[in-house]
């Protein structure tokens, strides 16, 4: 079924003692459930088994209790009672002919240890990253001891719990190993510190005390930093980060690449390609007999086979685009690659992990649903009824009900009011940096055509009368949102008082195209992408742009997406300049009033535009006039009118399309009324004295 | 026992249909603990009951999905699988004759709903308060009657798990029934919305309602805001605050009064003196007939007293002063109140639910530890041997150890270099706002005084030679931290090359009292509130002060403690000049070179001086030369030396008592090996399908 130009996707590889059936590996990434969710996420594992990856990684699995990085959920082997969660997730894996990995992991002085309370610790004595007031102290030889055992210790019960591939770890700058490896954090002086024979000892040790303790059938992989992107003061590919891989070669059983932190090994795409990381990894099989595994938001079958026909990599990796499409092999397996939801590179999923959160996708509204919802990326269930349903708005939340409805076998028409399907998905791709973001309109496109029973009727606004004369059964008002002009959101909860209407713009009036005379203010107190996107757009096309928020970053939420620091220096280099910590308060006269969100003392700066990213505002006229006439709706057919996406609330676009896929899962069931619509994972009880137990004299 | 003056705080007091035993009242308080550790929470619950508190309350209680704060933890009612967590917090309570109270919240527009991912919904469309790309949507009719469906559903949940007070909540802003009050939140039009009378609708409702489903037994109080702190745009105590307390009157079983949101509520002492509530709260007694209780950081009986003679409250409510010493009550009780161990603000206890973490508290290292150590704020237990300990420094970690050493019975030696005990804990309470600090010396200084068994030697600086010679059997070094002089912190992990060190100071050198002429820099990388004090201290003494700090707030950490806003408008206020998201890249020939964080762009400021509040290193040198001596230990009568507190890595002043009082539990037991040092609550393992069930066709 499949062209004959992928088969070399498909070749099985061995890795130590275990093979691989094919190429397509997934790469441990987090999930923001972890032990927290241990079914939850066993489940969403297995179904990427499920979809055809080789290999199935878990996420980073704390070794012990001195290397904590809670509320951060990430995998646990502290002792042998988290050894039937993370069965759980093997059993899964196994259950579709794949490999189970795990990431065995000790974060060192990155550990804050917030749960356990213990003293972090590594190779010398560090701050934390985050700005906890935690600082690690130094490793003495007993820690190293204690520290070499853990691992060993962990590898064991990861083997029971059925692993076939069991890491060590050493990327991310997040890891014991990678610290005792960087000289920007080892500053030890004895034989671990020092020359990098000396800062690889630990590395060293590590890997053959897990391939002694486990390798007569599991694969040890590291996964290595191989350029921390600070040039020779740290690992860097034409220095220590190449000598490593030298000095190692074949000691582990397969190599996984990483570049840089977390940001950079996840770039997102405002920021950086599909295999963005090429330059740095492509020496590694040059140096090593190993396979090689290095991502790089592989979703494109052509470059996955130029990857490997070119030498650069012998699997290929992939953290997100699994997560928008956990059937990604299979679809090229089955010769449908135009049928892969690619990855956006928005990076909602990471934000999930670092707002402690069971993962959620833009593209994979089932993404962290398979387990606690029963639902599943490519399977939907049959339809229950004959109800016709007409969807009015083809922005995300309308596009993936419509196809989701449609996979169902209903029949659907989908009335979009502009004339082209997309809604914001059209319009927000064309702004600086967003245009891969496009795919999540076109993945939607494409699906619907291969639905004949959804009909799509472009230019069709809908008036209330437009509905009731259609017949439809089931009415779906997915009409979207706008941006507000009075700068309601975060600091204002009412309208500015003082504001020249006649020179405030939105986002909107931005993507409209529609003329703006500098010097203008952008005022962001929304603080996702949108204010740090319309400043960049701006300024490009030459005005003077002041961003002003009252966050103390530019876009300040994008901390959790990983592009924070890239979108502020961005802005800063092409010469928009930042207010942080000050509101806007009004505008008039050619001059925004300012002020500052700790004293309240104000400033003005001068302004002939305001542009307003505050709040949004739904699109809800149609679904109010249609209320009104609630009596006409039987003899119309209508059974139910709601609302999916932006014209509920204003989100994200992920939620749009958890909102429209939700609707089309839940169409032909009673309402959840006060039942919980998910299955959870509480917290077991422990073992409880009914009376109290002292420890000691009353 | 007790002094008669006292007798009235022991009064019982009616509340409805049930009977406080005395005016201790444990108002609800989050704890990071929650439906996430429900074994923790009970027992730390039933600990603050046997220490005589009449009323204990649980955190707040999300009554539904479509109100869910995580990752906080708080407890949860959304169904009947929360019946067992919740019970065990009753059961525990009841144990000790108290009341248990539960305050059941739906949190409206500020539920971000990360993990139900349902739409937050309230009076009005809002943005979430946090940075969270999401916004409520308008609650309809039918949402308000489930609402109040869910509100009663959960009443009579709580009722089966055996509480006697069932709250109805209506203040910080977060929950519902407030954000209906307030007339910043509610624009609605309809007979929800507008006058106050309309605005009040919902609570008077849901209070009736509450009362019908469980008043029968249980008791219904209210908790509310009566002021917002923003004048008439809000509930205030002379206005709408008052009206509606009027309006409502005898309602509700009890009145739980608070004023602004919660980092006024919990004020920091850095920002308010004990009773600090008194202004706005004193009206209400003369409005209801029914029992009004009130926080504000009370510890000392005397005040209590008064609040209660003078009419301002009938309860003393307590959330910190609870934490910090869960027997205050039985300490007043059998006349000892000078063993109470008083609060001392910090508010390290808030940074704990804010970070997700299980609670701490400076004052008591026991709290949160209760079920998963077993510890006890009381009771610790006999010594196991006659070892003979001598502890070097008393600091937080060093006076902690000896006093509960001490109480074990240990023959122990406390060694101090200085003139005076405490440590850190009488030098930094000398530096502005942290005088109540203090208390975290007082109290382990008058606890010394009632060990006979702990000698105490002020002015002895220990060597190596000095401790051999002691003949003491467990060394135990507690020498503290130095702040570090090269700039070494988060930012520079290896020390800045130019630094004109003759003009260079630290915290240390400002508690020393040294000279230091402006203009001054000070230079942050430590984030927690060192930098703004030492900043607002110099400023104070007329210098000119820049505080430059990577980060993009002053003192940055501290938005944990709820400290962050205040500390920043302070600084700006007395005319400190801040520059965040800036780095101290050198200083020489009276300039400091300071880099952006984003684009390491660099500019320089005029500085005479530059204060590094950056790193700390501990005070190892007698650690090292002790170990370099091992071989005379045996001859000496040494068995072990530890180190404890900052000595081993430096930290907050909660952990140096932690670590000292762990130490003291743990001197004679055998060191933990492999094994987790607690009792966990892990994630309970749900339903799983051997085979996987696709939920439709493949």
């Amino acid at each position: 079924m499949r062209s004959p130009h992928y088969d070399i996707l498909f070749e099985p590889v061995r890795i130590g003692p275990v093979t691989a059936k094919n190429r397509f590996y997934q790469v441990p990434h987090c999930n923001g459930m972890g032990h927290r969710a241990p079914s939850g996420m066993a489940a969403m594992r297995r179904v990427k088994a499920e979809g055809g990856w080789a290999v199935v990684c878990t996420e980073v699995c704390e070794i012990h209790p001195s290397a904590d990085i809670s509320p951060h959920a990430e995998a646990r082997l502290w002792d042998d009672a988290d050894i039937p969660a993370l069965a759980r997730a093997a059993d899964g894996i196994h259950q579709f002919g794949a490999l189970a990995g795990v990431e065995l992991g000790h974060h060192g002085f990155r550990a804050q240890n917030r749960t356990s309370r213990e003293i972090p610790m590594g190779p010398s004595s560090h701050t934390a990253v985050s700005y906890d007031p935690v600082q690690s102290r130094v490793m003495d030889k007993e820690d190293i001891r204690n520290l070499r055992r853990w691992h060993k210790a962990a590898a064991l019960r990861a083997k029971r719990a059925g692993f076939d591939i069991i890491y060590v770890y050493a990327a991310h700058g997040l890891v014991t190993p990678m610290q005792f490896l960087s000289k920007r954090y080892n500053q030890r002086t004895d034989e671990y510190g020092g020359a990098l024979e000396n800062r690889v000892r630990l590395l060293r040790e590590l890997i053959e005390e897990t391939k002694d303790a486990v390798g007569d059938t599991c694969a040890v992989p590291v996964r290595i930093c191989v350029d921390e992107l600070i040039g020779p003061a740290g690992l860097c590919a034409d220095g220590e980060g190449r000598e490593v891989i030298e000095m190692l070669a074949d000691l582990p059983d397969l190599w996984d690449l990483t570049v840089g932190d977390w940001s950079n090994d996840s770039r997102p795409s405002r920021f950086g390609e599909e295999g963005v990381h090429e330059e740095y990894v492509s020496f590694v099989k040059k140096v090593t007999g190993k396979p090689v595994v290095g991502n790089g938001r592989f979703t494109s079958p052509d470059t996955m086979v130029s990857q490997v026909r070119r030498g650069v990599l012998d699997f290929i990796g992939a953290a997100r685009p699994s997560i928008a499409d956990p059937f990604l092999p299979r679809k090229v397996e089955e010769g449908r690659p135009g049928e892969i939801r690619e990855c956006i590179g928005c990076n909602i999923c990471a934000a999930a992990d670092n707002t402690y959160t069971p993962i959620r996708c833009t593209q994979n509204p089932t993404m962290g649903e398979e387990w606690r919802r029963g639902w599943h990326p490519e399977y939907i269930p049959e339809r229950e009824s004959d109800d016709q349903v007409l969807i009015i708005g083809a922005g995300p939340a309308g596009l993936e009900c419509a196809v989701s409805l449609g996979k169902r076998g209903y029949d659907v028409m989908l009335a979009e009011a502009s004339e082209e399907l997309g809604g914001r998905s059209a319009r927000e791709p064309r702004l600086p940096g967003l245009a891969i973001w496009g795919r999540v309109r076109e993945y939607r496109v494409e699906q619907l055509n291969l639905l004949p029973n959804v009909q799509v009727y472009l230019a069709s606004a809908m008036s209330a009368q437009d509905v009731l004369d259609t017949g439809a059964n089931r009415i779906v008002i997915a009409t979207g949102s706008h941006w507000r002009r009075d700068g309601v959101a975060r600091y204002h909860r009412a309208p500015i008082a003082n504001l020249d209407q006649s020179s405030i713009f939105t986002p909107d009036d931005v993507m409209d195209g529609k003329q703006i005379a500098g010097p203008v203010v952008v005022y962001d107190d929304d603080h996702y992408y949108m204010g740090g996107v319309i400043a960049e757009k701006l300024r490009l096309q030459g005005l003077d742009v002041t961003l002003v928020t009252p966050a103390p970053l530019a876009s300040a939420w994008t901390v959790n997406t990983l592009e924070q620091t890239r979108i502020q220096r961005r802005l800063l280099e092409i010469g928009v300049k930042i207010c942080t910590n000050e509101a806007l308060v009004g505008f008039a006269g050619g001059e925004a009033a300012i002020a500052c969100a700790f004293t309240g003392s104000t400033r003005s700066l001068p302004a002939n535009a305001v542009v307003m990213v505050t709040a949004r505002l739904s699109n809800d006229s149609l679904h109010a006039d249609l209320l009104a006439r609630t009596s006409e709706w039987a003899d119309a057919g209508i059974k139910t009118v709601e609302r999916i996406g932006d014209a509920v609330a204003p989100g994200t676009i992920a939620a749009a399309t958890f909102s429209g896929h939700r609707y089309a899962r839940e169409i032909d069931r009673a309402p959840w009324g006060d039942e919980v619509p998910f299955l959870r994972e509480n917290a077991e009880l422990g073992p409880w004295q009914s009376k109290l137990v002292n420890n000691g004299t009353s």
